[in-house]
Parts: structure tokens; sequence; C-alpha cells
């Protein structure tokens, strides 16, 4: 039926072997995708040099949690979605037998969601990773009011840039990071009020600033490391910093003094908190499709590349000069 | 009016020094007490000894916050507690003026509770500070629900055996830690259903056991350092840890790896989130008087010393030998 990707050992970029390969039998479930368009993310990276918190991959294993697509079967079962429904996957399964880069996927249905009617499918394959992450810290769990600072560190990433946004259609502030004074206009454009490129700026000094000494109240953090002490400094009384990942590859000493002093929360999270729980799933993509459809959430595309150059589309990933989404389109891409 | 303690140079016990003094004038809404008996609490001893996290002691100045007497006079703009009524304070001042170890104190009139009808002096002067500390991450922030699972680490201490009762009467099930065997009675008595001897047993090994592999749901740790990650390793998916003080000196590496995994949250908290809040505050004070009433939160006295030897009592309190709470009675003591 197609072309798909995979991993037959860890290692760089060039390990993701594009082979031609037929879909075995669909269980009950699941449902047949041809796959239009992939969205990458920087864990799948992580997996793929093996370096992942999350998951140790056996090999050989298929590759991405995220595509859009037209549904061509479905397995025992399945209600929705029906066959040539066009849909997107959301990460809530087991990249070795779902694995979705590649011309076709198997997934389980209850991780498909239907694409909103005009949405362009580059856009479609674009959304999920970074609303659902940036969903559990900013509404499920941190519930940010109107009027709260909210610090995106990485600001650039999907990721990052998903949280400017609906950060800022929460009604809070958003003070965004970023290593790259470049991508400081993308930030600004996805909502952020001030820019703060680590590096050149002290972050605590400039956030102190910024809040005129108060700090912020929640922030969005996937760098972990010593990094940690600046976010404690610049924290306000009894705020949350969640963090979501391990960038930095350096250990952390735990910033006790400022945590105790100010009753600060550490939370640590990733979005399967929300997409294995069937409450926190529906009520996410019930306000990410919301406001998709409305036009306030909207994946900043920073560039596409065509399913044969996925090697260097993940080269490009791993390299940090992007400002925002990486999606791959498969031959069956249409607008 | 009668004599003092009052600290002159940071150091051991014998820097407390016991001086005749006489109050200089009520400022408006403070009071005047007539001591009876003082709760001595650990983070008296690191203010004497210059680590207490929280406050920088400027010398020379007065310590403790915690004691129960009877109101001799009332500043103005105080309704309440009237002169004659006794009371016990909380602690929700700044010891350099209202520090209560002596023969008479000045706190403001909000920092002060009626005694409940019966209570003995020497347990009204010893409630206070451990429930109100336990209340914070059991009730106001963590929300302990009846079955849930709650570790207590340094159990024997009076907060520790403060927390094991109110979360018992939560209808939690709790886990107590403490270095020495022989405090295991107490902690049983006090309410825990298990007792961990950490260094004897590998604390992640034997919660593991005792839960049957999910962990605990939610830690009151006072202790932090290295211990951390067995803390992390012990605790259940979603599970929270209130960190509260810092009595290993060591510094801790931060777990992130389960932190993320798990999606667990570390909370630094200070009981002063609960004493400087007026809505906390009430709902604090409603909560304890309803249940020491009812007698159902009761502190465990473990010693109580004469005034004019709170230099041995201090010696005490750091000697890690105790379970539960010293208290120094005044002359002024009765039943």
């Amino acid at each position: 039926m197609g072309r798909i990707v995979r991993l037959h050992r860890l290692g760089g970029p060039e390990e993701l072997r594009l082979e031609t390969a037929e879909p075995d039998g669909l269980r009950a479930g699941e449902v047949l995708i041809r796959v239009q368009a992939i969205g990458l993310n920087n864990s799948e990276a992580q997996l793929r040099r093996g370096d992942y918190p999350m998951l140790k991959a056996s090999l050989p294993t298929r590759i991405g949690r995220e595509c859009t697509g037209i549904v061509e079967a479905a397995g025992e079962g399945v209600a929705m979605p029906r066959p040539g429904a066009r849909v997107s996957t959301i990460p809530a399964f087991d990249v070795q037998r779902h694995g979705v880069y590649g011309e076709w996927c198997i997934v389980p249905a209850v991780a498909t969601v239907p694409v909103p009617a005009g949405l362009p499918v580059i856009e479609a394959a674009a959304i999920w990773q970074q609303y659902l992450t940036a969903f559990g810290p900013l509404v499920e769990h941190g519930r940010v009011a109107a009027g709260e600072t909210v610090l995106v560190t990485a600001g650039a990433s999907s990721v990052g840039l998903g949280a400017i946004q609906m950060a800022r259609l929460l009604g809070a502030r958003v003070i965004a990071t970023t290593r790259s004074p470049g991508k400081r206009e993308t930030l600004l454009r996805a909502g952020a009020e001030q820019v703060v490129v680590t590096g050149e700026e002290d972050l605590a000094g400039r956030i102190g600033e910024i809040t005129a000494g108060r700090g912020f109240d929640l922030a969005l953090d996937p760098v972990a490391g010593p990094n940690l002490a600046a976010l404690a400094e610049a924290a306000a009384t009894e705020a949350r910093i969640f963090l979501y990942g391990q960038l930095s590859a350096d250990p952390a000493p735990f910033p006790l003094i400022p945590v105790l002093r100010k009753g600060l929360t550490l939370r640590g999270y990733t979005l399967w908190e929300i997409t294995l729980n069937a409450a926190r799933r529906e009520r996410a993509i019930r306000f990410i499709l919301e406001h998709v459809e409305a036009g306030r959430l909207r994946p900043v595309i920073d560039r596409v590349f065509r399913l044969d150059e996925i090697v260097e589309a993940h080269r490009y990933l791993e390299s940090g000069r992007q400002a925002g989404k990486i999606v791959v389109r498969t031959d069956g891409w249409s607008e």
C-alpha cells in the first residue's frame, strides 16, 4: 500500500529508513489511515537517538505520532471515524505499532479527531501535539486566569508558540524566551508581549523588570537543567512551574530555598496525562477545536518537506533553526 | 513585669538569655499576654543557630511563636480577645518584636485563638504550629481524600505526629518514617498504619510493598536533600510531595525523570501561606478547633521544661531524642 519509515537502529537522522510495506490486518478498535501530512516533534528525534526519557524503543520500530489523512478502513467495533473521513491523529498510542511516519498508518480510533472544515491539511497535521501539550499546564492543571503572567521558555518551538497563543486567549500576559535573537519577531507575532533572549540577557533580572519585581505566575519549561534556579528566582509567590521535557542534559540542583520561601509548585508533565485519560482528552479536544475553528489558535508552520526528504527533515528538526512546526507531506498530499 | 528570653548572638542553646524586662507600650492591634506555657519548634533552633532559611534575625531579638496565656491588656482597636481571656498564639508575626519565649509577650490580636474549654494549658501551647502546618498540605492545598495513602517523613516530630492524626481523620492510610526504631510505637499510636525505619529499611522498596507497587499519593517531607530521589521513586502517578523544611543540609538533585514520567508535583510550603492569609487562616482555625474539641486531634507531649531550663530545653530539642512536642512552662503555669 505504500512506503513507511522504520527505525532499525538508534542513531542519527540517516537511520530513518523509507521502506515499502503492506499494513497487516486491522485489529478491533483500529483504523487504517492514508497519510497526507505528518507533524514532526522533538521527542521523535529523542526516540531516534535513544534518549527519550519516556520510552525505550524496541527495534525495529515505526515512529511518529501526529498526522492527517483519510480513513481507508475501520476495524471491528469502530463506529467513528468512517472510511473516507479526514482525520488527524493525537498522541495517545505506542509508536511501535502505531507510528505515523509514512504513507499509511494504523492507529486506535480513539486517537483520531475530525479535521475542521476548511483547515489546510498541513495545519491539521500541526495542531494536536502542541495544543494538547499546552492545554494541561495552562487549562486543565494550571487554570491560568486573565491577567496572570505566563513565562514560556523555548518559545519558538511548536509547543512554545502554541502555548503563547493559548495563554493569550486565556487573557494572560506572556513572556517568551529564545536563544536566537532572529526568532524574536515570530514570538511577538504569536502573542508574546516581551521576549527575553537567553544567553544575552539575564532571565530572572529581565522578568523582575517586566513584572515590577513580582515575577511570573506560571511557567512552561521543556529545558530543566541548571536553568531551574533562574526560574525559581524569577517566580512570583505560589507560582506554578510546569516542566515538560529535559532539553538540558545537565543535572539540575533542586532550588529548595526559593521553592520553600515562595511556596512554589514544580510539576512534571507530559501530554499523556491528557491523551490517555478519556475525560481530560475530551475536554482538551473540545477546547482546542473550538479555538482552532474560530481562528484563535493557528499553528505556525516553519517548513514543509516531502516524505522522501525525511532524513533531511530530521536534520533540520535537530538544527534548532526552525521557529514553529516542521511538517512532512506525502504524495497523497492535497490542499 | 517579668523575665523574657532574648538572643544577643547566634549560636548554641546557651545563647538563649533569660533577662528581666518590661513591655514597652502596646501598639494598635496588639495584645499583651502573661505567658503560661510555650511550645518549642525546630525552626526556633534554626533561627538561634542562624540557619533558618525563611528569616535572618537582626540582633538582639526575641524568639518563639507558640504560647498560651492570659490576655493582660489590649491595644487600640482590639475588640477581641479581651483582658482576662485565655488564648494561644499562632505563628503569624515577626519574632523580633513578638517572640513569645518568656513570662510575657506582645503579639497582634489576629494571631491569637481562644483556648477551648477544658483543654490543658500544656496542650493548648502545643497545637497550633503542628496542625496549621499539616493543614496546608493535607486540606487546603492537597485535599486528601479518603482512601489515599499519605507518607509522613520525620513522623515523630510534632508536625509529623500532627500530620499523621490529621491524615487519619481525613480517612487516609498513613505510612510514617523515623530514624529511631524506638519511636515506632509512638507513630503507630498516633495513627500510622505502617512505620518505615529509614537507615535500616529501603524507603522506596518498603512503600512499594505496602502499597502493592502503587506508591503514595501525597507526602509531607521536612527533610529534602538526597532523600528526594527516594520520595520520587516511591510516589504514585500524579502524587503530590509537599516539602516544608530542609533538615538535610546536603544539596538535592532534582529527580527530573520520575517527576516527568509520573507527573509529580513538588510543592514548597510554609505555614505562613496559611497564617498570613485571612481566608485560609480562618478555614484552618475552624477546622483545627472543631477536631481538637472533639478529641480527634490531640497533641503528643514529649516533655515539659521550666522557663529557667530554656537552654536545656533547646539542647533536648536538638538532640532528636524526643517524639512529639517539647513545652516550656512559666511560674504562671496552672492546669
